[in-house]
């Protein structure tokens, strides 16, 4: 099982691959997408879209995991961060991956054992998990990592 | 000059083509893409992206026409219209298309003759507008048709 976390947003989308084998979880690439304002915003979507794609085709997924939709923000965010998520579902369904969503909460509770990581504390975490030498950055490639491995975590569940 | 003007929805986007020729305008063909509530929202994303595409192919707009991101709107209502909103984007910009984008405000006004009609009129404006036999339904192709004679009201007057 190939898992392909995505923490999505029009300037910097974080990105991340977990394979979940026999029971462990192994980290595989990871990277953040940057699209720049000077670009206009149709031209910004594209640029995102394609390199999902791109990412898709090369990394092979079989889920694609990403956050709920959260609705403790302000309007304009959702408008633009909307905006992204829907062309990364777009890339996600042409390539007939399944789909996991989560809540921060649940985010939070796979990577720190219940809920215990403060703000800042996701990359030490992931960092442990994944046996890196350093935190992946930016925050958007740590988040994104751990979209994954809240989506392995919820697939173990789940076979049990 | 051919207009491509779109109200977007994950449920319903309606969406219609005004041509503008030598300071006239004519209205060409316009519709509502449904898409329903049984599929997955990657899916209706997918099904959005396709219909856009082949209305595109099929009607090979100049410009596509849509309005501003609205801010006084729920937050849940921005995230799912900014999803289809993205969709609707790129695959404006994967055909090159020029983008206007104008605010509700502007939309009235451009109909209605500085903004005189009230909730509900904007059908009967069009009607009148394009010399059509009745008024374009569901409201949303009638929003789409308005977006497109304010883009082509606009570039009258950018040409000016």
């Amino acid at each position: 099982m190939r898992i392909l976390g995505i923490d999505p947003g029009i300037g910097r989308t974080g990105w991340g691959v977990i394979r979940h084998e026999k029971g462990n979880i192994h980290v595989g690439n990871y990277g953040c997408i940057e699209t720049f304002q000077t670009s206009s915003l149709e031209k910004r979507l594209a640029t995102l879209y394609t390199k999902i794609g791109d990412i898709i085709t090369t990394e092979k997924p079989d889920s694609l995991a990403i956050e709920e939709l959260f609705f403790n923000t302000n309007v304009s965010t959702a408008l633009i961060v909307g905006q992204a998520r829907g062309v990364i579902l777009l890339a996600a369904a042409q390539a007939n991956l399944s789909i996991g969503v989560y809540t921060p909460l649940q985010v939070k509770m796979a990577v720190s054992g219940y809920g215990r990581a403060g703000k800042g504390q996701v990359g030490q975490m992931i960092k442990t998990l994944l046996k890196l030498s350093e935190i992946p950055k930016p925050d958007d490639t740590a988040d994104a990592l751990a979209i994954a491995i809240t989506h392995a975590f919820s697939y173990k569940m789940n076979k049990v």
